[in-house]
């Protein structure tokens, strides 16, 4: 894998090195279970409980408002159907451009407890309108739930969890944010937003896969999803996935040390393939707000590129050329359907699309080369 | 840890190094996303498609009734909850001494849908009565839902999967088998065994914590638990736990190829256990049937000590000492609640009880230094 050129993030990221290292001793030599309460056991119940303190502090949070999960999917699962199963809720609302995680979660929460669903429309930027959610919410005062992801993993849109928190608390309603692209990506302190559950996966932001965490707001109570035996404090049975606590905990130890260089890099990444397919391929645009790169995440650019034969093969011949890139949601991708994001944006699916997505290790020099051969795809055939 | 006698292998095991090896090129190396189409995740998808095939060879079953999940926690959950929500299920039927995993799942589930659970009752030694599982049965043909474990996690006791199966399939039953006990420990061929559905936690067979399976018999259908992405072939969304599942796969492997020498060297080490507290304890006795050598768990012998007055510190003492061992279930000592199971089998509490558990890293020596230690904490104290 050593030559290609991995431009995939928003789907996962590799591990940091220095992650692996904090790993390792809990794979060698710290093996005990950690509801055993003699010395092996110990050990690792301490190793958790740190992990559960350091990103706690990393986060501006207590640590009892952190619970560790098997990763943001399973997260989001606990948030939105607990929070059904825990509070007299009569309205869901979403967006369409929703990861399947919340989206699919809110459908089956629907049919099943006959609640009914709405779904905030998007312009063809993929921007929700604020006043349509104020109108929902004034509709059943105290009895929403809303989910709206922070950041979107396709086209990049960001929202104000401030502004969009605030609006719900005034109407009190609960409030659910997928910040799997944002958490470890931008410095976040939970406490003050008004927010009452986000979630991480750790293998967005160079931490393992396998382990990611809920955070739920001290005045938010709500049941676990695993039952079994008493881990994270009744909140999810199943004995705790120890090497990917500590992983997560370094991870985002690290991601938010390096917060300001890495943003500078990252972005400065993403600004150059801006300029340069602007100046090469000429009629091309970016999906979402992601060409707008004040106003949406700096990690992503889905390239909306022109009409050309071999479009749909466009993601095929980068690969085979070296370049790893995304069509959408990674979680669609392996199934052959389209991405509902672009679909919601009306996309003209005459036109190629691609998302890119960078981290801390690629170069101006990778994002140079992807242009280059972008730029020779479409030179030779359109 | 190295000078310490690690006793308690029923609550976790520690890694094989060949299944950390196996997992390693995949925390440095091959890090894509399994969902990605591209060179990166094609390589890791292929690893978890080898380890499935592999999973599915070694049990005898086909690929595609093997989903992985973040443990036998999960699975226990995913295979019973959705059962439920799946089949038209009128009566719950499990004992008082499955694991928690199962025995607040369904207490939760009878709460949630109003669906009754029928406790087999247990005799003093765990053993539960055939005849009543029939009569409950007849109650509601084709209308039960059946989960009891294969073994004891405390007390080793085994039921006969063939025996139980028959009669759930006499009368149209679902039945659902807690087998993290058992999987890895003793050959299995699942296809064969009349059980819809059984789990295996890989951290129980020397494996990694955090990753686990469901077993589901093709002809039974359920849905998801964790909804979202496409993954598992739709039955169950998240991110795969990649060098989770690669090392669930090897130690699976590995625990196949060794079955017979490790079933006689943990015999050995139980058989020796037994014979040496006969014969330097005056009045041991032995929780369940783990006293019975070729009744019961080979993995693992609940110590019934005689009266002491410092029997409540017995596992601290043991822990000092250097010996990590149990007092019951692992998952719910970290809570101070004593064990349920031998609850259920009126104990006395005033005698001292310990469980100890054993692996292919054990040794004799080790055996003789703990019953030494224990027959001087009797000999001192008593």
């Amino acid at each position: 894998m050593e030559n290609r050129i991995y431009l995939d993030n928003a789907a996962t990221t590799p591990l940091d090195s220095q992650v692996v290292e904090a790993m390792l001793p809990y794979l060698h030599d710290f093996f005990g279970n950690p509801s055993s309460i003699h010395m092996h056991g110990r050990k690792v119940r301490s190793a958790i409980e740190m992990s559960r303190k350091k990103v706690a502090e990393l986060l501006g949070v207590a640590p009892a408002e952190i619970f560790f999960t098997s990763g943001g999917t399973e997260a989001d699962n606990t948030a939105l159907r607990c929070t059904v199963e825990c509070c007299d809720i009569q309205q869901l609302i979403s967006s369409p451009i929703e990861h399947h995680a919340v989206l699919h979660t809110l459908e089956d929460i629907s049919k099943k407890h006959g609640i009914p669903l709405r779904l905030l429309q998007v312009d063809e930027n993929g921007q929700i309108n604020l006043d349509e959610l104020t109108s929902l919410l004034k509709q059943h005062p105290n009895k929403s739930l809303v989910s709206l992801m922070h950041a979107n993993n396709e086209i990049g849109n960001l929202i104000d969890l401030n502004v969009v928190g605030d609006l719900c608390y005034e109407y009190g309603a609960v409030l659910h944010s997928d910040t799997v692209q944002t958490i470890g990506h931008y410095p976040m302190q939970l406490e003050q937003l008004p927010v009452h559950m986000v979630v991480g996966a750790a293998h967005k932001f160079h931490g393992p896969k396998g382990v990611g965490f809920l955070y739920v707001k001290g005045n938010h109570k709500i049941h676990p999803f695993i039952t079994g035996g008493a881990q994270e404090r009744n909140m999810r049975g199943g004995t705790e996935n120890v090497y990917g606590i500590v992983g997560l905990a370094k991870a985002l130890e690290i991601a938010t040390e390096e917060h300001e260089q890495q943003i500078a890099h990252v972005k400065s990444l993403k600004m150059r393939m801006i300029t340069r397919l602007q100046e090469e391929i000429e009629g091309v645009a970016f999906h979402g707000m992601s060409g707008h790169i004040d106003q949406s995440l700096y990690t992503l650019l889905n390239v909306d590129l022109p009409k050309g034969e071999d479009n749909d093969m466009l993601l095929f011949n980068l690969d085979i050329q070296g370049v790893s890139a995304s069509g959408g949601s990674a979680c669609s991708s392996g199934t052959d359907i389209g991405s509902h994001v672009l679909a919601a944006l009306n996309a003209d699916p005459s036109r190629g699309a691609v998302r890119f997505s960078f981290s801390k290790y690629n170069t101006l020099d990778e994002i140079d080369r992807v242009v280059d051969l972008i730029k020779e795809m479409y030179t030779h055939k359109v």
